[in-house]
C-alpha cells in the first residue's frame, strides 16, 4: 500500500492548529505514532455526576490506538483509542450515565492528549525559550466495550503496546473475575491533529548581533528522552535472567529516544 | 514553619480519589512538587468559540505554581498555577470570551494535570500490570494576568522553574514587544489532589503459588525517568563551556530521577 496517499484526518474548527501552522500534522501515521509511543495518555471529559460543576476533568490513563474486526481482517489504519481501568472507576461509569443519552450523542465526548518532551531550548532571551515536543490531541466518543472478543483484543493490544510480546509471556488468558473487573473503553476518533517542534533555538537578529550578550549567554539545546533503567526483579521472581524480549525492548526504546532527541538539534 | 501542620486542599466531590484511596495525597507540598517538576502540563477547558461543540479540549503547556504579592512578601504556599503562551492563541483569548461572563464565573473553569511515569510494573498476569507514577490534578479559574509586576514575576518564575538561574543568565528584561506578545494566565486553584504509586509488582496468591507459571514469567519493574542529555550548543553560541548552573541542573535532575525510580522498587 506504499503507493497510496497517506491517510489523514480532516481539518475541523476544533482540530486545526492556529499557531505555528508549519508544526501541524494531520496524518494518521504521525498522530497514532505519538499516542502509541506515549507512556501515559491524558483523557479529558465533563463529569456528569456532579451537578452543575463547570470544570472539565483530566485523568492520566494507559491505552493505544487500535482497530477491531470480528473476523480478524486487517484494517489499513486504526480508528479508535482503547483505554482501560477498573470497572468501578468514575470514568468507566460515564458511558452509561443518563446525560449522555439525553443529548443523543453516540458516546461520552472526550479529548485524549499525548505529549513527548524531546528537549529544552535555551535561546538568548527567555521569550525565545521553548521545548522540542511531539504532541497529539484527539477528540472522540467514548463507549464501554461489551463484546468479549473486542475486549480481549484490546487488552492484549494495550499490554503489548507497552512491552512487545508481554501478553504471551505472562499468565493468560485472564480469569473470568479479572475480565469482569476490568473495563475497556473505546474512543471512536472524530477529529485529530499533532504538533511537532524539532529544531535548535531560534534567536532574533538583534540579539544575535549583540556580541556582548552572546559572550555572556550560553545558547543551545538540552535533549530529553525517557530512560528505561535496569530491570529490578520482583521478590517472587524465580527466572534467573531477564528475557530477551524485555532487554531488547529497553535498549530499543532508549536508543530511539536518545538518537531522535539529539538528531533534531544537531 | 516546620512545626506547623502541613497545608492541605479540602477534599471535594470533584477532587476525592475513589479508587486505591491509600495512593491519594491532598497536601500542597506533594501536589505543587509534582506540578513544578513536570516538564509539561496538560490543560483542559471547554471551548466557547465553537458553537455547541460537546468536546472539552486539552493543550500541552508550560507552567508552574506561584503566589504573587505586590509588596514582595512571601506566602507560605502557592495559590495558583501560572501558564504562558502567545497572546493570539485560542487559550489566551478564552478569559475574555463572553460566555465566561455570561455565567458569572470568576474565570474560565480549567483542569490542569501533571503526570510523571516512574516505572513499568510487570506482574505475573496482565491484570496486575501497572505503572509507578505521580500524578496531580488541579481545578481552578483561569484569568489573564494584566498587572505588569505580576506578569514579570510569573515569566521569571516559569523560566527558572525549568532551568534554575536561567532568567538572570539570559538577555533580560524582555522588550516591550516581547511582553506584549506573551500572554500569562493565572489559574486560581479551587480543588486539587495527587495520586502516587511507588511499589514493586503485586501478584495474586494463586498466581504466586503456581510454580510452573513463575518459572516461565519474569516479574519485576523497569524504572523510568526523564534523562537530560549532553547539551548541544546553538550555531550562534560563542561561550566555549556550558555554564555550571546548566551542568549542575542536568546532573541533579538525572540523579534525582534515577535514584527515585529505582528506590521505590528495590
Amino acid at each position: 500500500m506504499s503507493n497510496e496517499e497517506p491517510e489523514v484526518y480532516e481539518k475541523t474548527a476544533r482540530s486545526t492548529v492556529n499557531r505555528y501552522r508549519p508544526r501541524a500534522k494531520y496524518d494518521h501515521e504521525t498522530i497514532h505514532g505519538i499516542i502509541d509511543s506515549s507512556l501515559v495518555l491524558h483523557v479529558s471529559f465533563n463529569p456528569t455526576s456532579i451537578d452543575e460543576d463547570p470544570f472539565p476533568t483530566i485523568l492520566p490513563m494507559l491505552g493505544c490506538t487500535g482497530s477491531y474486526t470480528a473476523d480478524g481482517a486487517e484494517e489499513t489504519s486504526a480508528t479508535a483509542i482503547y483505554l482501560h481501568g477498573h470497572i468501578a472507576s468514575r470514568f468507566m461509569k460515564l458511558p452509561n450515565s443518563p446525560s449522555v443519552h439525553d443529548q443523543a450523542l453516540p458516546g461520552v465526548p472526550v479529548c485524549v492528549a499525548a505529549t513527548h518532551v524531546d528537549g529544552i531550548i535555551l535561546a538568548i532571551t527567555p521569550f525565545n525559550h521553548s521545548c522540542n515536543y511531539r504532541s497529539a490531541v484527539i477528540h472522540g466518543y467514548a463507549t464501554l466495550v461489551e463484546d468479549p472478543g473486542e475486549k480481549m483484543y484490546a487488552l492484549k493490544l494495550m499490554t503489548d503496546n507497552i512491552v512487545p510480546e508481554r501478553w504471551d509471556n505472562s499468565r493468560v488468558p485472564p480469569t473470568e473475575a479479572e475480565m469482569k473487573s476490568t473495563g475497556v473503553i473505546r474512543v471512536d476518533i472524530v477529529s485529530a491533529s499533532a504538533k511537532i517542534r524539532a529544531a535548535p533555538p531560534g534567536s532574533d537578529k538583534t540579539d544575535v548581533a549583540d556580541e556582548e550578550t552572546r559572550k555572556r549567554v550560553w545558547t543551545g539545546s538540552v535533549p530529553t528522552h525517557i530512560k528505561y533503567g535496569t530491570p529490578v526483579p520482583a521478590g517472587e521472581n524465580v527466572k534467573a535472567e531477564v528475557p530477551n524480549y524485555i532487554t531488547n525492548w529497553i535498549s530499543e526504546e532508549n536508543s530511539k529516544g536518545e538518537i531522535y532527541s539529539r538528531k533534531i538539534v544537531s
